[in-house]
C-alpha cells in the first residue's frame, strides 16, 4: 500500500505517460500525440492537495511545451540525463527522493524511478520498469494512466 | 426502462461523448478530435422527431464548433458551470429537468445528471456518472454511443 | 457460397469500408480519416481481373476523391440517392443488378445492397446492413476489409 | 532458436512495421502515419552492436525520408523491386543473403524474404508472409514490433 500522504513531490514522463507513446508523423515532419482529457481532471487533484508536479522529458519537442502550458504543468525538456533533472528538483524543494513519486514507462526512466520512494508505472511500461515500480496503474499511458494515478491521491492521501 | 417518450429536451456534453475523450496535440498547439460519421445518422433520428437537442461544452473549443455546426447541433460553449447553461435551457424550451435526457461521460457532467430526468453514460464514463446514469449505453464515446442513444428514441418513443 | 465469377461490377461505400468509419477534425474544420495501406494491394487484384470498381459516396468530400485518386479507383460522390448512381453505372456497363457486388457499412446502403446480386458487409456494419448481406468480412473498415474483400476474388474466381 | 550472432544486416519494411500499415489521409492530400516511440530506443541496440540497418520502401514517400532521419536510419525508396535494392546492399556490405534479416509484413515483401536468411514476420503481418518467416514477433507493427525485433539481438547475440 502506497503512503500518498508523504508524497511532496510528483514527476512525470511525457511520451508513453501522457501519451500511448505513438507519434503520428506527418509528410511535413509535423509531429501530432495523442493525450487524454480525462488526465487534466487527474491534474487539478494535485494542484488543489497542493502538491509540486512537474514533466521531465529528454527530449526537446514543442508537442510537450504545448501540451504541459494547457495543463499547467511546469516542464523540464533537453536534459541530457532525466536524473540531473530530478536532482535540481528534490534540491529546490529540500526534500528527500524517498518523499518523491515518478509515473514512468520505459528504460530512460529506469535511472530516476530506482532513486524514488514512489515509483509508479504506466500499465503499458516495459518490462524493466515495472520490475523496480511499488505500483502499476491499471489503465495505459494517454489512456488514463495520468488520471488514475492522481485520483490515488484523493483515495489514499 | 426508460420511457423516451416523455423526453422533451435532449444534451449532450461532446468531449468523451462526440469523442473518445482523446485530443491530438501538434507541434503548433492545434488540437484534432476523432468523431465518428455514425453519429450525424444518429442525429438525425432526433431531428426527424422534432425533439431539440444542444451541446453543453466547459470549454471553448473551436474544434466543438466546427463539429457542432456540421452535424447542425446549437452548442453552448465557455459556460463556467454547466449547470447555469441546462437551467438556462430548461427555462427557455419551457420544460421540467424531468423531461431533460443528458448523455455525459465525466465529473463535470455529474451535476447536471443529478438534476435530470433521463442521466445516460457512455460505456467509457467514469464510475462517478455511470453511477447516477439510469442507463449505460453498449458504445463508448466517439465510437457510436451518440448513434446508440437517439436510436433508443427510434424503439422506445 | 459466393460465386464469384459472375460478379462483373463491384461498387464501395468510403466510409466505413475504406475508412474505420471515424473522422478527425480539426481546429481549423480540416478533416482526416483513417485508411488502409492494406487495400491498395487488394485493390490491384480487382484491377489485374479487369472487373470495374467505383466508390459511390453522398457526401461531398476532398478527402475521398483525394483517397480513390491515390488508389486510382472512379469515384461518383455527393449523389443525392447513392441509387441513382448505382443505376447508372449498370447501365453504363450493360450488366444486371445481379451481376453486382457492394460492399457497405450503414444504413445509406441499405437501399443499393438490397438491389444488388452480391451486397457484402463489413465486420462492423449496423445490424440492419449484416441483415441483408450474403457475406460479411472478417476485418473492420479501414482495417482490412477491402482487401480480405478483393481477395476473395481470387480464391473463389 | 535464432541464431543471431550471425546476423550482419537488417533490412526493414516501412509500412505496417514502422507504422500500424494505416495511413491518416487528409482533406488536403497531406499524409500522416502513426509510429512508436519505443522504436527509437529498439533502433539504438541495433546501433551499439554495430550492425548496418537500412528501411526499404517500395513507395517514395516524404513520410518514410522524416521518420528514417530522425531515427538515423538510411532509407532506400522508390525502388522498383525491393529484391534490386536487397541485393545492391548484400553487394556493398559484401555479405550472403544468409546472413541477412528482413523484418516485414506484406506480399512486396515476399521475395526478399525468402532470399534472406532471417525473415522475420510482425505480429500483423499477411499469412504469406507469417509462413515463410523464421520467427513472428508478439507486437504488431507501428505497436512496438520493431523495438520487440531490436531487443532479440541483445539477448540471443
Amino acid at each position: 500500500m502506497l503512503r500518498f500522504k508523504e508524497i511532496r513531490l510528483v514527476i512525470f514522463d511525457f511520451d508513453g505517460v501522457f501519451t500511448d507513446n505513438n507519434v503520428y508523423v506527418s509528410e511535413t515532419g509535423e509531429e501530432t500525440v495523442l493525450c487524454s482529457r480525462a488526465d487534466g481532471i487527474g491534474i487539478d487533484i494535485l494542484r488543489n492537495l497542493d502538491i509540486p508536479f512537474y514533466v521531465i522529458s529528454s527530449e526537446i519537442n514543442k508537442v510537450v511545451t504545448i501540451r504541459c502550458e494547457k495543463l499547467g504543468i511546469p516542464c523540464k525538456q533537453g536534459v541530457l540525463k532525466k536524473i540531473n533533472a530530478l536532482e535540481e528538483l528534490v534540491k529546490k524543494h529540500k526534500i528527500r527522493y524517498s518523499e518523491v513519486a515518478y509515473l514512468g514507462n520505459d528504460i530512460n526512466d529506469l535511472e530516476c524511478m530506482q532513486k524514488v520512494g514512489y515509483p509508479v508505472a504506466v500499465n503499458n511500461a516495459v518490462k524493466e520498469i515495472k520490475d523496480v515500480a511499488v505500483h502499476t496503474t491499471d489503465s495505459s499511458g494517454g489512456k488514463g494512466a495520468v488520471r488514475e494515478f492522481c485520483e490515488l491521491f484523493n483515495t489514499c492521501y
